[in-house]
């Protein structure tokens, strides 16, 4: 359990918040890119980008020129807070005020500082390739030291983390229910469609990628658990 | 076009960068969730919810009783910055450093204001409801003036904007061509599963969700058009 927090405890719907750190994983994992939330100027700011968690540290991409990653240079680090969101589907409820989504979405606060160790950006970067195929990281060229140089990481200990989700079926109203409309969820999922290989391509498609001609994974039922995006 | 200013120009990848209503308008309406960024004192915060654009102004849901929506009550309504961020596929590139995603993502900074306006408000919700479905807000209950208080609505206008994007194929480097590793696009695509009807509905799937037996629509291709996201 991530301890609560001003910040990580819910003012409303409090049975949709959680705090639990296999669940978080989880979310984190399975999703490919979160919003990164900063100040500047007393203004707020979001850059979406790709994420990575190793243990219990979630890692931002970035480019040496971006604002945040600037901003993060110092020796205080930048106040950031990250939100990744997982659309599961859509509830049409027979009244208008009880429509809703179903989501998984976590939020994580906390100061965020620059990886300025080769070593750690280079595992960052292995377990950035490594989220999008199991073994790919043998099967690419790693960074050079030029592209060393200009990628830029940072990294958000996860300590004042928050999941807060919706799922199963419609919360009409019972005065509703024997109204003639019709009511019911629609599951969304992130599905990937046939690789397309670049040109000049010799090898055939790795086995961490849908295979050619096998169906798209079907979309999961919104009772039973979520099984983890394809890698 | 929506006027350049300093927040929504590019500091590096300029290329990616567009400012074009049509193509911001396009992401707002395909997406069905958000980043809503503020700042509480002096810290960033971000809340994952629903939206809806009509015309020029983008409308965030949220309940009476969220943080973001208590704090743009005021006069001077609330500083935010919105994110939207569909995630169109992933690029496998035969160097790890090359390897990238294609996306669109519009970000939105302005001033929000809670709508007061009841006529407004009921707009918003029946345009939130017909999102998920065309001629939906004529097949459900209206809200009634208890479900109208308990929801709250942000207005912000579209005024200061800009859309990033990736498409297209593999960029890896002229001499990393000959690598013997496979390089390509897995697009991704949100696809929406059979509908799943509540119990005692007697009424069929509405002509505007995926009809039984329907296979699901398959990706886009990274070089041809997206096109719009299932209603």
């Amino acid at each position: 359990m991530y301890p609560p927090t001003d910040r990580t405890t819910a003012t409303r719907m409090r049975d949709r918040m959680s705090h639990d750190r296999a669940a978080v994983h989880a979310v984190l994992d399975e999703a490919y890119h979160c919003a990164l939330g900063f100040v500047v100027d007393g203004e707020p700011r979001i850059l979406p980008t790709l994420h990575v968690r190793v243990g219990e540290t979630l890692y931002l991409h970035g480019s040496t020129g971006s604002r945040p990653l600037l901003a993060a240079r110092g020796p205080d680090g930048l106040a950031v807070c990250v939100s990744v969101t997982l659309l599961d589907g859509l509830v049409y409820a027979r009244s208008q005020f009880n429509h809703s989504a179903n989501y998984r979405s976590v939020v994580a606060h906390g100061t965020a500082h620059l990886v300025t160790d080769d070593r750690e950006k280079t595992e960052v970067l292995t377990a950035l390739v490594e989220k999008v195929g199991a073994g790919r990281s043998r099967e690419t060229r790693p960074p050079n030291r030029r592209e060393l140089a200009e990628t830029a990481v940072l990294a958000l200990p996860l300590r004042e983390v928050s999941l807060r989700a919706r799922a199963g079926g419609v919360g009409d109203d019972e005065a509703d229910l024997d109204l003639p409309y019709w009511a019911g969820v629609v599951p969304l999922r992130l599905t990937p469609g046939l690789p397309e290989p670049d040109a000049g391509v010799g090898v055939g498609v790795p086995g961490y990628l849908p295979a050619g001609g096998t169906p798209p994974t079907p979309a999961p039922t919104p009772s039973g658990p979520t099984p983890p995006a394809p890698r």
